[in-house]
């Protein structure tokens, strides 16, 4: 059997069979997986679990069998148009798909992570260029996934992966390469995507290029928990050591807000925490230092990026605060994302929202998420607006929380206008992401007996279809005569 | 009111609107049409008829609300991976379109057509970038279009029209365009494709770039109904001077097939028709001479393209023969469309039928269509395996039939994979097109005073909503402890 003619039980008994193999493994994986990133324990059996939830996830989304939308138009001899042939359309995989893994989760956007599952579920063979920051875990992990596909009766060609840049470069550019997915760093995945639309066939490219998760607290909020979000914040910012394209990277906070010293010392204790390469902690020293050397920038909590004798650079948080008009001055200094524990606590004007909201405006043109701190029951015409202003900037827009957890769920959207992602019509996390994978294909009149299996009146799939009988076509008359 | 905010009912008014006011002013447009574009009255008449049943068609689509795809996640505070938020996704607006308008259906891809039906349909502002060819029947139909939006209380700003080439390549690069629409030639659609994926902050380009739309009949088929195949094919090479996408560029026949006599008779039987406009009877011309000195092609019908004292370019149809060692051969002058009314017979070994497998996949990376006709009930591993090849090359596999007509419904996939269009996991035609311009977005913990009418328990607009209740969650135990 061959993934691409696989039924979707098939497919769920891959995944199924993946997750399994991942379980069992999972006292081999967590510690070659510190060893490897410097992650802490309980952060990485928890997102082994993810890992593996995902993987079930996606099981059931093929059981289901929602994700071929098959569509499927009776002949119609009195259609308004004139007589309408047999249509059938469904959603075919898209071919084999290239994936760029990340460094920062080790599982869940590595090996087996959210793009493999979700292409091996659309029906795609995968080739998995590895991250550089975890080669050995990435070979053990690809061993139980190559397990699983013996078990699943599939070829190992089906799952392969490459460990070379060159030969991910190499791949991308490679005319049998259907689609490419990508988690990593706006520089390198801007410079992919140019590939993947200059080759001789453009292919799509979904690219995840980070993000800088704007939270906006109104004076209310702040009058109302102003301790809550202050801590909320520092964990959101110093956990993983900040190393999450979640990471809120702004706090706009009112005037006065009075949370200084509360912010400072909250950041103070946060122990050292492993960045998890070497590049990571230069780039991350390069964008600490720009920060701090920019005009107008007052220092809440210092921090440090130390190397230390046992070979890890380590890092504890870095807070600054800056006012409004002196982040519009220093933008070029202040802007990007810093992939680590820092944050800029941004002073704005209560009384002068309009320009808080042009300002955001300007500043955010894409993020993966912007969160909101509003008070029980606060609801006013400025309140809205930066409501409406924050939807069309975003991918997720959360409420009265903190944007670094990201469910694995039907509802989720992970990804937003660009610079966040290079698609911003697709997800990379949650059950929707699996339309990435596919793309739709209409047979016309086709003999019953040639018809693939989702699209036969029998329906031996047993996956929803959905029909538009004869006679109950779209009608109105006959407007132009 | 403001199209972006506005409900999906008053999308459906507007919709409605503008498709009563073409039905009320056909007998001005289409004399219009007929003076620009050289087309019949009686195709002008079908296509106006085709574009008021598209408008009505994604006016129901608004009414049913289905294309929000609104999906909300209850709070779960006992999912599997920890407390899951509430999560609320839907479809918002992608935010103002371009789109770029085809010569050749006057009506049904330019000013007031699928595009920007479906454009606005999700919610998004259009320009359209008017056709050279036809700019008294855009200015006409625009006023049309206005007229509707004045009616349906929308600003005269949410459709707007732009005549001048060099307008189109401004907006195309105009930061506040968020997607691009295209139907035409190959070249300049793939050079808008490059400006569009190489603007500062890239957006997604739909570009429907014509297609050769291979046509393969099998011995059996021939021996039934050889007489129908030849007048069927005639009739799709040469209606509105085989001025379209889907004109079947290439019929294959078994060696010996003896129709060379009749389709030459048959082609010869069609009077000129004229060509578009001197564009493309430049192009026609010069790729009819390239495709008549190739080696190894035979005539069956030279046709001719003449202009004519009332300043029309007349064509007749051209048909020639090849073999399959010659088309192979002959690529670089056979295979690129050849936009008018020509098309190429090409004999295969029906007793070699792998290297007419091997000729269709190395020849046809991607098409909008292509076309089997076999037996009543012929199914045999041949026919299965070309099938099998052609559907992983194209958005519609037709059956026993031609593929010059092309139904306006739900099951309706007028794509293909490059160079077919820039975006093959989407359509162009049918009501799933209207996916092109949306974009999701997730609302977490959203108090449910600020959440969007679709996104709200009380279900104001009434649309579909898929529930994951509390509990009824995915769960599997706990997979990884």
């Amino acid at each position: 059997m061959d993934l691409t003619e696989s039924s979707p039980a098939q497919r769920t008994g891959l995944l199924n069979a993946i997750a399994d193999e991942l379980t069992a493994a999972a006292d081999e994986l967590v510690p070659q997986a510190m060893a490897e990133t410097g992650l802490a324990e309980a952060r990485l059996r928890g997102e082994l679990k993810r890992t593996v939830v995902q993987l079930r996830l996606f099981a059931d989304v093929c059981a289901e069998g929602e994700f071929l939308d098959v569509r499927i138009d009776e002949a119609d001899p009195g259609f308004v148009l004139g007589p309408r042939p047999d249509l059938r359309r469904f959603n075919l995989p898209v071919g084999p798909v290239l994936v760029f893994a990340a460094s920062n989760f080790p599982f869940a956007f590595s090996v087996a992570g959210g793009d493999t599952a979700s292409a091996l579920a659309a029906g795609c063979p995968v080739i998995l260029k590895a991250h550089p920051g975890h080669p050995r875990l990435s070979a053990l992990t690809a061993e139980k996934v190559r397990g699983a596909l013996l078990r699943a009766g599939l070829p190992a060609e089906t799952f392969e992966v490459v460990f070379d840049q060159e030969d991910g470069v190499r791949l991308l550019r490679d005319d049998r390469i259907a689609a490419a997915a990508f988690t990593g760093s706006f520089e390198i995945g801007r410079m992919l995507a140019g590939i993947a639309a200059g080759r001789e066939r453009p292919i799509p490219f979904y690219g995840e290029l980070g993000s800088v998760n704007p939270v906006v607290v109104t004076p209310a909020a702040l009058a109302e928990r102003a301790d809550e979000v202050a801590s909320g914040f520092v964990a959101g910012v110093s956990g993983s050591a900040g190393q999450l394209c979640t990471k809120p990277g702004f706090l706009f906070l009112p005037d006065g807000h009075g949370l200084a010293r509360t912010l400072g010392s909250a950041a103070d204790a946060v122990p050292g925490h492993p960045l998890l390469h070497e590049g990571i902690a230069a780039a991350y020293t390069e964008r600490r230092a720009a920060v701090l050397a920019a005009p107008g920038v007052a220092v809440l909590a210092e921090g440090a990026v130390e190397a230390a004798p046992d070979g890890w650079c380590r890092a504890t948080p870095t807070l600054v605060e800056v006012g409004l008009d002196d982040l519009l001055k220093q933008r070029s200094a202040l802007l990007d994302e810093a992939f680590g524990p820092l944050s800029i606590v941004v002073r704005y004007d209560p009384d002068r929202p309009d320009l808080l909201m042009d300002a955001i405006g300007r500043l955010f043109p894409g993020a993966l998420t912007a969160t909101v701190h509003s008070a029980a029951g606060e609801n006013n015409e400025w309140l809205r607006r930066l409501v409406a202003l924050l939807r069309e900037r975003v991918g997720r827009l959360l409420f009265n929380g903190w944007p670094t957890g990201v469910a694995v769920t039907p509802a989720m959207q992970h990804g937003g206008p660009y610079p966040a992602t290079t698609a911003p019509a697709t997800t990379s996390v949650g059950t929707a992401a699996i339309q990435r994978f596919l793309r739709p294909v209409t047979f016309q009149n086709c003999p019953p007996e040639l018809l693939p299996p989702a699209l036969r009146d029998d329906n031996p799939w047993r996956v929803p279809q959905r029909r538009s009988a004869a006679g109950a076509s779209v009608n109105w008359g006959n407007p132009v005569s």
